[in-house]
């Protein structure tokens, strides 16, 4: 899909036309109101009066009286038009009445900023679901409840309660579910150097959600970047699609709380167990394009960059600097961030040796020394970003003992407008650095006060263009796929079941991914007999025997494998010896007999695995296997369907995927295999909606051009929601 | 060694009176004052005088004239007693002579601020040279050249000449080997809530260096904590010492940046590539008791908390907050922190309960809801605090809605000030929080405008106390050790070279690491021979053979290692076998036959190893080992000697460690025999100076009770340079 054009992303916004009355309405009317200037019913009037939002505002209170010279309303009835939004504070149990006369009265769109709702228990509930009910049944959109509402600085309008100022104008749009984030990040906001487009408190996502936002900020010409304070995420499948459509066209940035607040699933696989909902989050943020921040600074400081900045094309970055040790700290900065320095040519450090003294360093970074002025951080910098090599500049000014800083941000800006390379500074200081610091703000540069930052900055826009290039790359679809086959053996028998083993087997094979051949053997009899057919005597022919029973999900953690097994007598005593064990340690499991497996050939080992999380859907593993996978963690993570990029980005992430290139005394394996493998596990997880885990542990990966074999597979079905209603 | 009393501190002053000239002097003079405003030496002039430095100020310059009022002296002889501290800012080349003079003058200490040295090339540093001989002829010390100079905002003494102001008198100390990061911080400490004590530019620290200053600090009745911002470190083992010293009385917060600079140093181990120099800044801080932090903004973070709150008893944390998601925030930035959320006991919830609206939440995070005010929040602090499964507090207020954050820090000031847990505050926003931000400094109690950066400081709090703790823990000795044996053996007999593994196996046995043995076999008769009388023909006894030979070091990896080999057949066969394929593959490589081993009993397998870091000395090393130990990185370090504490924390912080307590169906192993052999590496490592690395890879790990086994170890002898210069 190519990205879209001005003219799409305006349709997309004519699909939305229901949010026109929440986003831009015409007419305000506040339910609610009051004279009392220690009640928010005031606050919120006097913040929409007194910012001078050009449409109209009207008040509404059964007690009448007027504010700000103006009648309030007895009645929603009473209030002229044009109408379109209600903004309800009033007490929770009064909210449905009053939402059913806004309806009457053709209202279409109500922030309702009370609490008192969902968050304080069952009743809570109750009321919103009726709220909910009156707003379908009138055509409403809700904000809401529990949120502090609106801004939109463009249009002044402040449809908050908060204490004012409201934010700054500006082009970040900020969309949170916490009201105090809002709050708090608006006062803060002063003074750091952006201003805000629009504002969003989204409260309890009664009706309207971040999801549904995306393509009116998307279509939203104020607004370049938009960032998300998200504490959980409704329909994660939509989610991810709009957020991903809205990337193509503008960067997202969110901070994600709630990392820690819930435990592991239970799970029948390692898969399942290890796949948290963080993981999986962050997954859904790298297929969205949504930069993942780790803390509200982190994500302004990105949001920043990305509005200011074009993507950075490469991780290849210069530093200017007019003294070492803010150098140094910016290169371990750079680093850390996934970036390096870039090597400057023979011809930039010519240059560069002739404009400064002897003793600076034109190696990167570039030390001009302190006596550095206006003419040697412009020229300098104007050297450095001609050097093909360099992606980006972060250029450092710690107080200038001699000259002015704003002298010096002065006349470097001409020269980053005239380049098309991303430059952030790290101004450090407060005051002496000051002047420069607004120099930098009214030019759109961003600017930090510390290396650390500007570093984490500039790694927010290599994503950004990281991201923008992975869109390109298509989720790969194999045909040679047989989905029907695959249908009819993933349809679950019970509401939680494990598929047998073979069926495992046969599942996979349905979807091209090779694995070693297991035959249920009854009987000792049997298990020689299936040996004998497959090669048993013959020289280097070895077997393995698997305990089979549907209760026993890790086999080899109570003595239910044996290896090597290579004559007649070892595979009979060895069926023997298992059953015998396995019944000993695990009496209550039922014993179907031993699975004859024949030993494959040797080579590197990996996991690959699924599981289906509840939000976002298939969440692809792939590893280091074993049993001692929990343990190492050594795991990449990544949202189906996958792209052959994404697929090789989980191997580069990871030492298991590393090694497959060969490591020592290990040989190459066949790293393209496991990729195949991995894309197709993500296209049979994509086609069979009830396949709830399925985990290859290990996958044995041959030498290369010899493929992989699955020697061990386990898949749990599930009955869907919807497979359940039918 | 018990804690130092305050008289102790006072003594190990006494021990360093030369620095007293530098760091009190009495009078100072400038050499190259001057009364053009363009010039540092004006800047500092005015700097000393304007501050209203209380002893007295001279001025230098062959030019005469008068500056500020008082008479420029042309020469240092004119100026009068008492002298005790010149500041030279003069060129380069002029500074021997100068210094000569001021030596003959009886000046006894000096700051060379200008730069020109050892940092512009071999001329520089030959200057350098000169400069520390006429130094030491005269017993004067000497701070620099190429820094900024000191500061102590006690005694009004501003010896820099960078643009006023200085920073604001207070408790925290501040040493630094960049000058301009000295100015940047001074800038942006106002208004950051923190001020210094003393400020000391370190520059090429040719004389005086951060180690000698650590006993000075810890004797300033002004500073409370120490911050250091190193670039490197001379004679690491002092450093670590006189930290350790230090950091026993009074709390010490280091950013250490270069990480990235230097590369992995070439070695004959994993242990020696794996130990990076970051490791052993790491190692050696902790060692220290120096907290690390990862960004300047972080280390003054966590310097306030320092200097003002009690250490952190336990990790338990309550977090006290009116709005629901700033504290969800707090929540995962505690996790992450590695502090987790208290328990709050039955009566703790009750009281809350009784104090709070019914839809607040009384569990952790105790959520007072946005109508919080002063009582609630100062009540529900006082029930959080005396809470005895509660070991600090994280209070977090976002602008209050209603009332003024003001007031709710008066009132929560006492109930703070009354007990003895650290309370740290988020308060988030900037205007509206203003008040409550100025109330809290004064009462010097923590406060960050993010919950991020509040859980960082308790973190800080947290490691103060568990290094107060380990303190108490003696580095362990054995005294079933050969020393003299191990003197022997260690024995370097060329400037690098490998022990042969027999030695090796001697010398780990002499320390009471047990080993399998291992006999050279020089012909395949011999190597038959071996193994017959070590039970060859026997059930269950079984062999492998090495290759032997001076110039391979990673046997497995060029097939050098045969397995599993039960009849005179195979070892004979084997023998031919190994020495074929090896001379093949590596033909210049010198062959002296193979090793006979008899194979060991199966267990777990770990790596331990030391590697002799140039500035720290023996940094010890464990985790996952086997061939892949360089691409899993699951290791811990330890700077040598080892209390037991820390050998177990080097476990605990390693899956490799974990997994020995057992795990699924790996029985636990003996762990205490892993802690053991740790320690016994340690202790050889400290008593045999010429090893320059040794590691044992694998550490087969028994089965609990039974014991460790050495299976493979390679060490690396290196005359020392004292050695060399007998």
């Amino acid at each position: 899909m190519p990205a879209l054009c001005t003219g799409q992303i305006a349709a997309l916004f004519m699909d939305t036309p229901n949010l026109q009355p929440l986003l831009n309405p015409r007419g305000i009317v506040i339910i609610g109101a009051s004279s009392d200037p220690t009640k928010l019913g005031y606050s919120l009037a006097r913040n929409l009066v007194q910012e001078h939002f050009q449409g109209a505002v009207h008040f509404v209170n059964p007690r009448g009286g007027s504010l700000f010279g103006r009648q309030i309303y007895t009645h929603v009835n009473q209030a002229p038009d044009p109408l379109d939004l209600a903004i309800l504070l009033i007490p929770a149990p009064a909210t449905p009445d009053a939402l059913r006369a806004c309806g009457q009265r053709g209202i279409r769109a109500a922030i309702l900023s009370s609490g008192g709702f969902r968050e304080t228990g069952p009743e809570g509930a109750l009321l919103e679901q009726a709220c909910l009910e009156i707003a379908h049944f009138y055509g409403m959109r809700l904000l809401g409840p529990n949120c502090v509402g609106l801004i939109d600085t463009h249009q002044r309008l402040n449809a908050t309660f908060l204490q004012p100022p409201g934010p700054q104008p500006g082009e970040i749009a900020f969309l949170s579910h916490s009201g105090a984030i809002c709050a708090a990040i608006i006062d803060w906001s002063h003074g750091q150097g952006f201003g805000m487009s629009r504002l969003v408190s989204l409260g309890n996502e009664l009706d309207v959600s971040a999801t549904d936002l995306f393509a009116p900020l998307a279509a939203d010409p104020q607004t370049s970047v938009i960032t998300l304070y998200l504490e959980s995420v409704q329909s994660g499948e939509r989610f991810v699609e709009e957020a991903r459509r809205t990337a193509r066209g503008k960067p997202v940035v969110a901070l994600k709380v709630g990392r820690y607040a819930s435990g592991q699933r239970a799970a029948a696989s390692h898969t399942g167990a290890l796949a948290g909902q963080d993981s999986a989050f962050s997954a859904a943020f790298e297929k969205a394009g949504i930069l993942r921040a780790q803390s509200s600074e982190e994500m302004f400081d990105m949001a920043r960059a990305l509005a200011w900045s074009p993507p950075l094309p490469g991780r290849s970055i210069a530093i200017l600097t007019s003294a070492g040790g803010p150098g140094v700290t910016a290169a371990d900065a750079l680093e850390a961030n996934g970036l390096h320095l870039a090597d400057l040519s023979e011809i930039t450090r010519q240059a560069l040796q002739s404009a400064l003294p002897p003793a600076a360093s034109v190696h990167n970074p570039v030390d001009m020394l302190a006596s550095a002025g206006p003419a040697e951080f412009a020229g300098c910098l104007k050297l450095v970003l001609d050097d093909p090599g360099v992606d980006g500049v972060l250029a450092i000014m710690p107080p200038p003992p001699a000259s002015s800083a704003g002298g010096v941000a002065r006349a470097m800006i001409p020269v980053i407008q005239a380049h098309h390379k991303p430059v952030v500074f790290a101004l450090m200081g407060a005051r002496l650095i000051g002047e420069a610091v607004e120099h930098l703000r009214a030019a759109r540069i961003p600017e930090y006060r510390f290396p650390e930052r500007a570093a984490l900055a500039m790694a927010a826009l290599a994503q950004r263009a990281e991201f923008l290039g992975r869109l390109a790359e298509p989720a790969v679809e194999y045909t040679d796929v047989n989905r029907n086959l695959a249908a009819q053996i993933a349809v679950p028998s019970s509401l939680q079941g494990m598929l047998p083993p073979e069926q495992v087997i046969e599942l996979l094979q349905a979807y091209g991914v090779s694995c070693a051949p297991l035959s249920l053997a009854v009987t000792a009899d049997q298990a020689v007999d299936i040996a004998q057919r497959q090669g048993l005597g013959q020289a280097g022919c070895k077997f393995v025997l698997k305990i089979a029973s549907p209760d026993l999900v890790h086999k080899s953690d109570i003595g239910g494998v044996l290896l090597n097994l290579d004559t007649v007598e070892a595979v009979r005593t060895g069926f023997h010896q298992l059953l015998e064990k396995v019944s000993q340690r695990q009496p209550q499991a039922r014993l179907l007999g031993a699975y004859v497996q024949p030993m494959a050939p040797a080579g590197q080992e990996v996991i690959i695995g699924m599981t289906r999380d509840p939000q976002f859907g298939p969440l692809i593993l792939f590893g280091s296997g074993g049993v001692e996978v929990e343990g190492l963690k050594d795991l990449a993570f990544g949202l189906a369907p996958l792209s052959r990029q994404e697929a090789e980005t989980m191997l580069q992430r990871t030492w298991a995927g590393k090694k497959l290139g060969g490591f020592r005394s290990l040989p190459a394996a066949d790293r393209a295999a496991v990729i195949d493998a991995l894309l197709r596990l993500a296209q049979l997880s994509i086609d069979c909606p009830a396949l709830a885990e399925i985990e290859i542990n290990p996958l044995r990966v041959l030498p290369a051009g010899q493929g992989v074999l699955a020697i061990d597979a386990r898949c749990r079905l599930e009955m869907r929601k919807s497979d359940q209603a039918v």
